[in-house]
């Protein structure tokens, strides 16, 4: 199963991943005729990457071990051997494989019930033609990462509900369900107030729900996953659980994509320290190979040690010129992971949440006893990594 | 003619660096009927920002006043500060201002007789119908910073020569003249046997001289200012000083455009702070404006105080999402940022340069002295600097 | 000065066309920081077409010489001649310069006041910095040329308008201000119940009126003219002349832009007879010259005598394959040469509009008697003509 | 299998031509290190199409039946209608169908041996793994039609020959095989001295044979399907038949692509009157549907019953402004059209060739008699069709 995915990321999924990149998605807004229509009109390698996605369970993996009744630990461990296979070659593929797990998750615990137990079984599919992802519409654009001033509301609709309001960042913007945070009319200010909603791209007739793409973002990187800004304009949803725990909600469901945040992170540094070895390997200068120079030789090995945050520094020194080029494929390299350190709020946001955490736990004392176990350049590793 | 400068950049310069940025140049290597005449087509704000380079004299300042017989160090000072307000808003046109620079010098400093004379007037000219720019074609794909490797041959053609073979890292390829470095045939291997040539794009019938632009480079960044690869094929070149010198005359002419690529670190540097400090006094998120955060002060206070190695990754912090959004600006500043340190050589190169030229005039105790005289935090910025 | 125009045409004009072609301009809707803006982006080219435009007088011609109280038709000879000139190399800038003269005849014809005098002087303005041109917001996407389905409404706002509801072919959508057809509330149905307005883009604050460009259409051809489609949101306007006019109004500006399409029509085909010519007297095939050919001689003789009709497929044929590319700049003849016959109204409506003044004035037997006077072969090329 | 092509051609053979229109073909010279590789890059649509053509053997059926010793001509007979479906969605792909029939055609006239059998047996498979595609690389640019002034001359190297010079128009650019005319050393001027050689793309050993693609032609329309200009460099490539017939050999195929040529005219002709038939049923205008209205009923009559040269003509009329909008589709259809009267020879290079043939045969005075027997309206309008 590793081996065959190992296979593949160095043949189709390669080659699709360029294509991809090539060709980013577009946002067809009018048909011929005039019409609205929002549609996102993806290259063909992109559905074929998420059918190799579906295929191999790089979601449904931890949630089939669940229901079969056995623990969840061998099958994330699992799932993130695969992802680490499967991230470098897929042009960012993998952010709708987190964010899809993510919703899954979400989905699960709360015990979904009408329209989310059908919703979590196409999240969850082998089937490509059966399998769905899922997009994560949290911050606004007046807020960004501090949600509680979020704007968009949601009012009752019989027994469902209408979102209204504009959603800024919405990554993987073709997906065929969401999941929102709103606030429902008389919910108080904050994040307390916030609930989570479900909301699907059609409708059961078949038509597009209430809701509008302004525009795909023009972005550093990730350009072949498309994001959008969404306007709500009355939207069909339903509601996720309980209507005062959409912010706790949303933490779970970030605690997921942090995961696939760090396999990325982790599976990009490995892939351009390969073709930094491999470089230094054949090229010559100043009469033998790059990796015979001790200066250089100190770099790879550092670049090996380092973490990801040093990255693509060190990876461009590795290549000269070259590593500039765009066809050698290491400028790709450069600009996704660029969103890494982002995507689940900016450094200062997650090591302020690392705090918190830590505080609640009372275990501020027990990190500090174990750095200092440590002998010194370890523990200045440790102190680095952590911020 | 300094507060003149720093209203075009706000204002014009702005405009014409973003058109530039927008349709970066393209090269056209056939006519309609099949011709090949490889023309690089910019667009026409790229000539407007070249009109502006040329009437402030960002090339000619210091030649003009060497002529008037005065020292150039005041020339190079007002020319410094004027190219610190130049760079950040015109898309890389400093690029071939510093090329231009460093040819003008080497041209003046070989006693320029015959061609050289005539085209050292049009670099330094001031009339932008008659301002030439210059290439620099020095490494080639074989060896690359190891120009001791290269393969271009020079053959003699009565008094002239001609210069055959593959250049791989053209700047400013749409150049009026291009500095080459070539082996005249019964040269010794290596840097000794390395001589300067001058290649003129028209020869003195206005046709093309015999080189072929054989593609535009597709780079992460510096986009708008055009890098190709070339063939020589023949090309009419005449000799710059003495035959043995062109590996020291490289180096004269490096100094001079690593003067220019500190100038645009500091001043692209200076922009994102700029940038970063306007946005984090008027976002406001968890209550109070950015600037506010105790934690993000401390990330701006870093930024100010920071190398241009740490610039791209703090700015795309200050900025969370927003930072990663083409039409922000700040992707374009972090990817022409890129090319900073592999400009004039990768950074092991430029560290052995410094250590090369400390030994020859024993200087490396007295530096080592200076460091003892500095508290220990200056120390440990002065070595970070250092590298 | 007509000579200057020729002299220009076939240098200056024909390399910003050019630019124009490689570089449409393009629809910026939103700023970096999410704030709709609708701004269409032209290249810089663009403007200096219509700087020569504004300065040669294309629009201000005529009402120059009606100012100074002599007949107009010198000097609408004189700006025939000028357009002939101008048309073929200007990338379909006469468009624009078209619908500003039908909304400069218009805004003169109902005795501008108020801010239509205002904007008059800008239409007709020899200053570049000064000069703006107009739109005619006229068909709707029900109804098409047939205008008195149209929906747009215009309501009262104290003593001004305010207009809803969406205009689908917005030809020139970077205009300074548009003329739009709209149905006062409460007026009847059909065109009866249609009146003309003034729609500025900016207010007099400076702020954009309230209409949306939902899009620029994806045209076959006159790409370098952006065309648009606009939702009005309330926007701002004023009436132009009687509430009960806006039909007859726009008939009159029709023969305005009609005029022009003739004259454009007319310079293609020469433009087109001039290169097919050059190509024929060079290209040798089978033994000699195309030109010494018979049937080719009789093609390129047809095509002098022809219609505009026949332009594109005669043009094809003389230039084989190299007809086809897109490099010779043919493809750009015959591409926006489609759009003549349909700017007006389609063939069936223009035929139809004859027959309607022909009849008004009685005047079917006079022509018919006419023809009848004519040889066999010109009646043949008449009644041809005549559809 | 005829109404399984149908329901294709209405499903994915749509939406994979649509895909190809999006993104055409590129042509990648070099790869990242600046190795010459000149591979042409087709979006996935394109094999796509290419598979179902080869299951359906479009190139196939006749040589099946051929081989199975049966007459060809009810297999051409279904093979039109075929093809005659499956032309109008595909993105110009039935190029590469008639071109590869052509050279089938010739390699089983010259009773392929060696290298021409097998290649022969892949041009003609089912099997979409194992189908090649061919292109005919007759022109030059000297002559254009006027192939007696081909320059391209064929050196005997060993038992095999070497191509030198250049070919201008190399449609469907991508293909694994090309059948070139050359003159061989020594061989007589004009068209009695040129041969047919079979050129591979690539050599016994998987390296590419010796010949550059210059660039891809930048065209009007067919834009899927790439035509490129190519300069031979000693091209490995065997004779096709005797060294005499070369142009004997090109006729023949030209036979068969000028039958698929009509087929693509007709069927294209169709697909727009289904177009503007469907619309004018739909559209209302004046109070009734656009096919109520007698002017315009009589165009669509007239445009059933007219040649493929009116086709464009009279669409665009059907449709108004929107028959000029990319997004219909039909400005493709019409760019499209564009290049059938040339692909074969202009429209006087096949008059001329129509008289050729009859006075050949003393057909001329059995058609002359045929015309006189037919009414007058008829007669003209086979006149028509004469040219």
């Amino acid at each position: 199963m590793l081996s065959e995915m190992g296979r593949a990321a160095a043949a189709d999924l390669q080659t699709w991943g360029d294509a991809c990149e090539r060709q980013p998605a577009m946002l067809l807004q009018f048909d011929g005729w005039g019409n609205r229509v929002d549609e996102v009109v993806y290259p063909g390698a992109w559905r074929q990457l998420g059918a190799v996605a579906a295929r191999s369970g790089l979601v449904g993996l931890p949630y089939e071990t669940e229901t079969a009744g056995r623990a969840g630990a061998d099958a994330r461990l699992l799932q993130a051997a695969l992802c680490y296979l499967f991230a470098p070659s897929t042009a960012t593929y993998l952010c709708p494989v987190a964010m899809t797990d993510g919703a899954a998750r979400v989905l699960t615990d709360a015990g979904g019930v009408g329209q989310s137990r059908e919703v979590l079984r196409h999240l969850i599919s082998r089937d490509p033609g059966e399998a769905w992802t899922s997009g994560q519409w949290m911050t606004e654009r007046q807020g960004g990462s501090d949600v509680g001033q979020n704007a968009v509301v949601a009012k009752r609709d019989g027994d469902r509900w209408r979102l209204f309001g504009q959603k800024f960042f919405c990554s993987n913007i073709g997906c065929e369900v969401a999941l929102a945070l709103a606030r429902p009319e008389g919910a108080p200010a904050g994040t307390r107030g916030l609930a989570l909603f479900l909301v699907p791209r059609d409708g059961p007739d078949g038509r597009r729900n209430h809701y509008r793409i302004d525009r795909l973002k023009d972005k550093l990187g990730t350009r072949a996953m498309a994001t959008g800004e969404v306007t709500l304009e009355g939207a069909q949803a339903e509601l996720v659980g309980d209507a005062d725990r959409g912010f706790a909600q949303m933490t779970a469901m970030l605690n997921i994509t942090r995961l696939h945040n760090a396999i990325t992170a982790a599976a990009t540094m490995r892939r351009a320290l390969m073709l930094a070895t491999g470089y230094a390997a054949q090229r010559e200068a100043f009469g033998r190979r790059l990796e015979q120079h001790p200066l250089h030789a100190e770099v790879l090995r550092e670049m090996a040690a380092e973490a990801d945050g040093a990255l693509y520094f060190t990876m461009r020194e590795c290549f000269g010129g070259q590593g500039y080029m765009e066809d050698t494929g290491l400028p790709r390299l450069l600009r996704d992971a660029q969103v890494l350190p982002i995507w689940e709020g900016t450094t200062s946001v997650l090591a302020l949440d690392v705090l918190r955490v830590l505080r609640k736990h009372d275990a501020l004392d027990a990190v500090g006893a174990e750095l200092e176990r440590l002998d010194a350049p370890e523990r200045d590793c440790a102190l680095e990594l952590a911020g």
